[in-house]
């Protein structure tokens, strides 16, 4: 069954089901997604792990896990299994064999059997608790363990949740179809079981930041386009300088790879509301309808941090969001933002929407986000606004060649 | 600004940003539905409200939420106030002005500028509450409510949290897009300030049930296809028998309204995974690739409950899903529905993931779906794989003319 695609599976196996399929689109009610795109792959192995620097998809289920498995002998195991899954997944094929064994359970859950490969990647990450547990050396493998990967130490502006924050692995699968990215996460859940633990999982329903040059930039929940300065998945340049580990990191196994940040940022929708136009653009920096500077007209107009306003003040104000994030006044801090919204109901507490920016970022060192979040944790305009309630860093190494899994470079005997 | 588009905004007001989005589809990454079904809206305005027998869209976002008003008088401003908003927003307008006004809050939250109409329906219910609440008429309009519209008694095989169940009023809001669908929600609640607030919300992920004849079936996420047997919004005259509220109805303001019942069913989702394709089948009494009943070989074969197999047995179990729920086993009786795939992260109580379906359904009388769930809840084999969460029942009253307003039929004065 390895080369069929799902599609094909289907009218394989479903008695004519595929005539129906092939049709799409509105008439039929089903995913109006544009077939050829929606059936669109990335490559699941490379030098660099797709979803990383691959144009950012619609959406996002991201799975963060506790290793309950107890050597390094069995997490090469699971990252096996984990690498053979995903790699099918990717290619809008079935994680396993959907159902022709009676008596056993399906090795595929089923519920993205008719559904496209609608350009998933999927990006696993290994965090501290890999190489060190309460001082513990779980693994064996704390001498492999790169000195960028630490919990992060506090900062200004959280208020984090323990079960929204951590894990020892992370599952981050982008697609176009929220239901493809769910299966995604859920498949490689069932196939740890016995090995590692779901401690939590969030969904992001639209893509902000965009991540390559050609990619429209969208708005988070703030109404504002989000991620206009981003740095750009297909500049290599920035990639070396900024995201990708280089040749310089003792830790061989981590060339090519590079550190996640998520940061589950919520939004205080309710006050925001009821802001005026001017204070929130005086806090972001930006227009919100063109999404240009302050300082500009257009959306990609530079950043003007010297202009004065008719009163004398700074056009751009000091505590400006876009102002105190840009690289030029942060001695050259970079990093690739990755991010979605979300929203999870009602918070308990206030009684309020719990939504806001489930934030996912790379760099080349955590310490990039640290001085950055540093910065903006203690005097950006927007924390009236937000609240970080989650948080987690992961190492994500490179991709795996055909025939080896992902993380083989840690775990090679 | 009422006959501009969203996308025809962007480009007047965001610097020659619509030349981008024209473009559309994969070389931006930008949500990749295609440009004709995504622009496709269905009318706000007519005899019954949309969102009822309109083809199942994609995703979903669904608010519930307690009045905080006090009379008639308040409730009939904040249902104008809601239709306005509503019907600009299916036709991928701006609820409001998004910001022209420095010194106000903006009057659109924003968020859906650049986005599609994206098919977006907004279905609008009134729960019991609106006309007694502990004994107590709260807007004097006992008199008119309708008999068949009461708090729904205890079922079997619930397990009912009151913050995700009841509520005064209900916005369904279903679109392909779930951010168009999300802004409706939240432009409609941000209106109702001062006279209503959330009190739970649901998104929906994935459509299960095609609610057209023309509609492909779709799989919930025990990876069964669900809804093959559903009744057909375009079946005018089983819409009349089961679903729209006729002239034998003495409320006449529900005349071509219809009754909607919400219940949050979580999977057991771990425990389903590890049952034998051979048990998923019997519970379900359907093919998991095909959807072909266990008594047929092809999705849309009819159901045989006489049947027997090679041991003398019924070839359908007498406790099968399908069985039970088959109108041909329930004396007739039949519900319309439109359920959505959910995830809500993990369980606390469990650990494990918080996934099912949320199930909507319209009928004529809700005492339909009491039936079918008391008959299901207390001997379906599926029992052992869900739990109901959630519960809710409103009225949806029939759809305004434009002029008017959604519910005036009851609040006329």
């Amino acid at each position: 069954m390895p080369n069929l695609t799902r599609r094909r599976l289907l009218g394989a196996a479903g008695g004519g089901a595929l005539g129906i399929a092939a049709g799409g689109g509105f008439a039929l009610g089903r995913t109006t997604d544009d077939e050829a795109v929606a059936a669109t792959t990335f490559p699941f192995y490379g030098e660099r792990q797709a979803g990383i620097t691959t144009p950012s998809q619609d959406r996002l289920a991201f799975g963060a896990l506790d290793l309950t498995l107890t050597s390094a002998a069995d997490l090469r195991d699971l990252l096996r299994t984990w690498t053979t899954a995903a790699e099918r997944m990717t290619r809008g094929v079935p994680a396993g064999d959907p159902g022709n064994e009676p008596l056993a359970p399906p090795e595929d859950t089923g519920e993205a059997l008719d559904l496209h490969a609608a350009r998933l990647t999927i990006t696993i990450g290994f965090g501290p608790g890999v190489f060190e547990r309460d001082g513990e050396d779980r693994f064996g493998l704390a001498s492999r363990r790169p000195q960028a990967l630490r919990e992060l130490p506090a900062l200004p502006g959280e208020d984090l949740e323990a079960e929204r924050s951590g894990g020892d692995l992370c599952v981050q699968a982008c697609a176009d179809d929220p239901q493809v990215a769910f299966h995604a996460v859920r498949n490689l859940t069932r196939l740890a079981r016995g090995a590692a633990t779901l401690r939590w999982t969030q969904l992001g329903f639209g893509r902000t930041s965009s991540v390559t040059s050609s990619q429209e930039t969208m708005r988070n929940l703030q109404g504002f386009k989000d991620g206009t300065k981003n740095l750009k998945g297909d500049d290599d340049d920035a990639m070396r300088k900024h995201v990708i580990v280089g040749a310089g990191e003792p830790q061989r196994w981590m060339h090519g790879g590079s550190y996640m940040v998520t940061r589950r940022i919520r939004m205080l929708i309710e006050a925001w509301d009821r802001t005026t136009l001017d204070d929130q653009e005086l806090t972001i920096g930006r227009r919100k309808l063109s999404g240009s500077p302050l300082t500009g007209t257009k959306e990609h107009d530079a950043l003007d941090f010297k202009a004065r306003g008719a009163d004398g003040k700074p056009a751009m104000p000091l505590n400006a969001h876009v102002r105190l994030a840009a690289p030029e006044t942060n001695g050259g801090v970079a990093i690739l933002r990755r991010g979605y919204s979300y929203t999870d109901g009602i918070d308990a507490a206030s009684g309020q929407l719990d939504a806001g920016l489930f934030f996912i970022a790379f760099q080349r060192d955590p310490r990039q986000f640290i001085e950055l979040q540093r910065r903006l944790g203690a005097t950006d305009a927007l924390n009236e606004y937000i609240r970080h309630t989650g948080s987690a860093v992961f190492a994500v190494p490179p991709g795996a060649v055909r025939g080896g899994y992902v993380g083989d470079g840690l775990l090679r005997a």
